[in-house]
């Protein structure tokens, strides 16, 4: 793990590292605030999923989590969205390949080599910020935006016991049924849709519970509600009757003018989990 | 209007009252929590609409909604769910005649002469309420617990301007698709089911705006869920883009425990709407 920049914010530190990742066989960046109780020991640690088009650097930037982190004592980390490199595919669309790895394991070629953001946040990631951050171990915490939320939710809900807190900000909710995740879908893992149901909010909530609850924000004039398909989801954590908030913010839009606004209430609804 | 009793309560008063109900053609009983601020001039007015075999005393013993509106300084109104005495109409069942009124104006015998518990929420009891209690004219909100969640939504949607604030705990919320509502609107209104379409908070929900925002909290354990139908508002209110926070609420079921649990939350979304 190489060090790119470390800058003291909130009394703590926002860092950015690079690795050489096995899961997606290419160079990996990544950002970690640590907050400044980590300095006198490990913290829990809330996982900060980005969506389309975005690096680690864009939530870093604009999320604003850095004081609410710092009040509160967790840690943040802000993945990249997907394999990044000259040997790594591509398309010319901005919503498939590079910025756009929607949290899946590839199958399919052109993708397959490289594109396992799954098992990169699941395991290869997970296990590289325990081992070489201050954080508590079983008190990782997970949200995302857009794409991220997705993530976010399929992350948590298809495998119990690696997150403890989850809330998502705008997330793609229901991607089997939507252009953001058909055209992804098929491309990365094929035609047959039975693979699918794993990258799924809407359907994971149905047949998957969460004792911990799940917080999401929308913003009722975001820009994508018809890609998003956020009633889906609604509709899904009513009738599982899964421990959740939803709220429809009115006025709001995709941005993270969005997600800044709400940032302080979801590192609140995460501490409150991860320092209980 | 007569006094039936006055409390000191949480340095507010606590009153029960009686008057005779054009409306309901017969006496009703209605209880006003007045805060201590009311003692200094006309405060806010949040209403209560209870459920299924309520009268004015269930919520206003067992919600502990007083101790919130003392601190925030609004009153509270709990209306009673239907009409009363020897001479009013009534079912062997829990769920219809008295106790069960459904916040609808009775078209069919042997309902008609009495039941009107819409007029009489809307507009006689408003007045009365507006004309002998230090209440502030345009600063009223609405709240209910289940058959009242429902009464709560159905009134504030279907007369714009009436309440400033809504809310709602556990609302039969699709009751034109319920065996908790098809069998009382039949009753009520009669087998024509375009009738009924205004008394339907999902329905209103997709087809009426609602700027102010909408709280709803439903337990996931409530022995009722089935007959509520809260995944149908849920994916309503997000479908429909309308301001809301819905709280799947894990571990609780349909009593009082639940609604005293978020009287806080619901008051101070209220006093926050009706004193800003």
């Amino acid at each position: 793990m190489e060090t790119i920049s470390e800058n003291a914010s909130f009394g703590g530190v926002q860092g950015v590292y690079k690795h050489k990742s096995a899961s997606c066989a290419c160079d990996m960046t990544f950002a970690v605030y640590l907050p400044p109780q980590a300095k006198k020991g490990p913290v829990p640690c809330l996982w900060y999923l980005s969506g389309l088009t975005c690096t680690h650097e864009n939530a870093m930037t604009k999320a604003g989590l850095q004081e609410h982190a710092a009040r509160r004592g967790i840690a943040v980390v802000f993945p990249d969205t997907s394999p990044r490199g000259d040997d790594v595919a591509d398309d010319e669309a901005y919503d498939l390949g590079k910025g756009a790895g929607f949290y899946v394991n590839a199958t399919q070629d052109p993708w397959a080599p490289n594109f396992k953001m799954y098992d990169y946040i699941k395991t290869e990631l997970r296990d590289l910020v325990q081992s070489e951050f201050p954080v508590l171990e079983g008190r990782h915490g997970v949200t995302g935006h857009s794409m991220g939320g997705h993530g976010a939710i399929t992350l948590a809900l298809g495998n119990p016991g690696l997150f403890a807190s989850l809330s998502a900000f705008a997330p793609i909710a229901n991607p089997t049924a939507s252009d953001w995740g058909r055209k992804q879908l098929t491309a990365y893992l094929g035609t047959d849709e039975s693979k699918w149901k794993t990258h799924d909010s809407t359907l994971l909530v149905g047949s998957h519970g969460w004792e911990g609850g799940i917080l999401v924000d929308q913003g009722a004039s975001d820009q994508f509600l018809d890609l998003l398909k956020p009633e889906a989801l609604a509709n899904a954590l009513a009738e599982s009757r899964t421990a959740s908030v939803f709220r429809m913010q009115p006025g709001y839009d995709h941005s993270y003018f969005f997600v800044a606004s709400f940032g302080r209430d979801h590192v609140d609804w995460h501490a409150d989990r991860l320092t209980a």
